[in-house]
């Protein structure tokens, strides 16, 4: 896994990609004392960053593997970025989804053409059930965040963060990512090692599922408690990943965890204050930069908004929120 | 008023205006029944389109002139848009608003620097008023519509169109505008009649201020009934413009006319199938391309959602339309 994997899915995305801007609002550097750019990928195909991912990953297939279909397993929105990669191929597409996923994130994933296997997030294995699937029909499993050529894809963002940032003079600052299993960390974090260094990535996470911070305090990595709750469901993984944990913790800076009251505060001023409709895992970046401290005062900050494929009544709920 | 007054504004514009993206999803093709492009300037800076006039206009001042401050009356999009002009230029701003203005857009004018002058718009006259105000401060009196670099700024509107469309290899298409006194419609009417002719403008009203629609059906400009009401406060103008209407007439086909439901369906697409939180008179166009037949069977539509300064009552009400 190098950088030189992210310059070749870049190239293979092409114009496939959603090259999304870098918002602002001086509404939110007043909240947060400090200038703050806002990387929406919400607005990327499918509604998050997942389809950069998927089809750095099926379009690196040999064409008679990749004929057979593909296999994720994903709360929703992998699977959403897995479908329509697959659909854009002309091939099957078979995900495994939660039983508890958003409604909205269950009917797309259909509505892109995958056939769709519900299962119980608290009784079951999604790997298990996953490869025993993959092996049946012949189908190339697609991992979430463990597989370098989705972890290339992903870091198709922290190039177009690093060319924004070279555009507008940002000589230093922190970029804010929400961060579940780390593939989207990670693939951001190797793209500015070379091209930005000076750019620090610090992982957000959901109070209760913060094992990525907690691992990089550590020194080593460390799981969720089996009963932890949140409304970020794009994000409640149980453990960094294993291909992701050390690209973490060679690039990135300390972590932040979010309750679930400052990710629909934030919810709420990104619907205000950027126009964007973000969902709640997707903005927990957005909430540490704008209710946590900067490293140094001052410093400007760029949060990824990483997805926003919420349901409706998520979306009431942060328009309620004070 | 010319094209070459476009190509003008866009030169003084330069970096200080956002590139929209133009932004798809297969659920809102499926619902038109043909390829929809939204151009989203609620992502404008001010959370508007306004900005591009309204700094096309104040930064055309002769310096001596502009020193002296400037004065706008509006709704609330097109305050916000001069009030950030003459923040960014160190000059003083006078707004005058209907106090029925959503608050949002009365605070955030107030945000910008701007000094906010408030009337009764069913009782008083904000021209009347206006221009007492710019005769006894100096002020320059920056015309939401009726004045031409203001057009002209909203017409770099169009010229991206244009490009987009070229890149897209979109050769020929509907352009359906939100239309109030018509100054966006009629600068994107101006740039695409050079730039890429076989792209039909369409204006896009509330109902009970289809003025526009009525005027070009009529062919002579015709006000709406002085009691009509509509959730649009952006677009709710009492006729076509002196300027703009023969610009309408010479390049525009005809116009559409929404209602409120229409208008907040519209939103709740936007919220949950583009991820953009926009205001109702920036969503009438998206109504149309959703709700109205095409011209021809199949033919592509973009629409501009020109605005997203809603109240959040009104992104609950969205939320929660049928």
């Amino acid at each position: 896994m190098d950088i030189a994997m992210i310059d070749a899915a870049r190239a293979r995305l092409g114009e496939r990609v959603r090259r999304t801007p870098l918002l602002t609002s001086p509404f939110l550097d007043e909240i947060a004392g400090r200038p703050v750019f806002v990387k929406p990928e919400c607005l990327q195909h499918t509604g998050s960053f997942k389809f950069r991912g998927a089809w750095s990953a099926v379009s690196a297939l040999a064409p008679e593997v990749r004929a057979r279909g593909v296999l994720a397993y994903s709360s929703g929105n992998h699977a959403q970025g897995v479908a329509l990669a697959a659909q854009l191929s002309g091939i099957p597409a078979v995900i495994v989804m939660p039983a508890d996923a958003p409604r909205l994130k269950i009917d797309n994933t259909r509505a892109y053409g995958a056939e769709v296997v519900l299962y119980d997030r608290f009784g079951e294995d999604r790997e298990v059930i996953g490869a025993a699937l993959a092996a049946e029909r012949g189908l190339t499993l697609i991992r979430p965040y463990d597989e370098p050529l989705v972890i290339a894809g992903q870091g198709t963002v922290g190039l177009e963060i690093a060319e924004d940032c070279a555009a507008l003079g940002i000589s230093r600052a922190e970029v804010l990512v929400p961060c579940g299993g780390g593939g989207l960390t990670a693939g951001i974090a190797l793209a500015l090692a070379r091209e930005a260094p000076w750019l620090r990535v610090r992982p957000c996470e959901p109070e209760g599922f913060d094992d990525t911070a907690r691992s990089l305090a550590a020194g080593e990595r460390r799981a969720n408690a089996p009963d932890a709750r949140s409304i970020c469901d794009a994000i409640v993984t149980p453990r960094p990943g294993e291909i992701t944990f050390p690209i973490l913790q060679a690039h990135c800076g300390p972590g932040f965890a979010l309750s679930d009251a400052e990710v629909l505060r934030a919810m709420r001023h990104a619907l205000l204050r950027l126009k964007l409709a973000p969902e709640p895992g997707g903005t927990v970046a957005l909430a540490a930069a704008l209710f946590r401290p900067a490293a140094e005062p001052g410093l400007p900050v760029i949060a990824v908004v990483s997805g926003g494929n919420a349901d409706p009544d998520m979306l009431l709920r942060a328009l309620q929120a004070e």
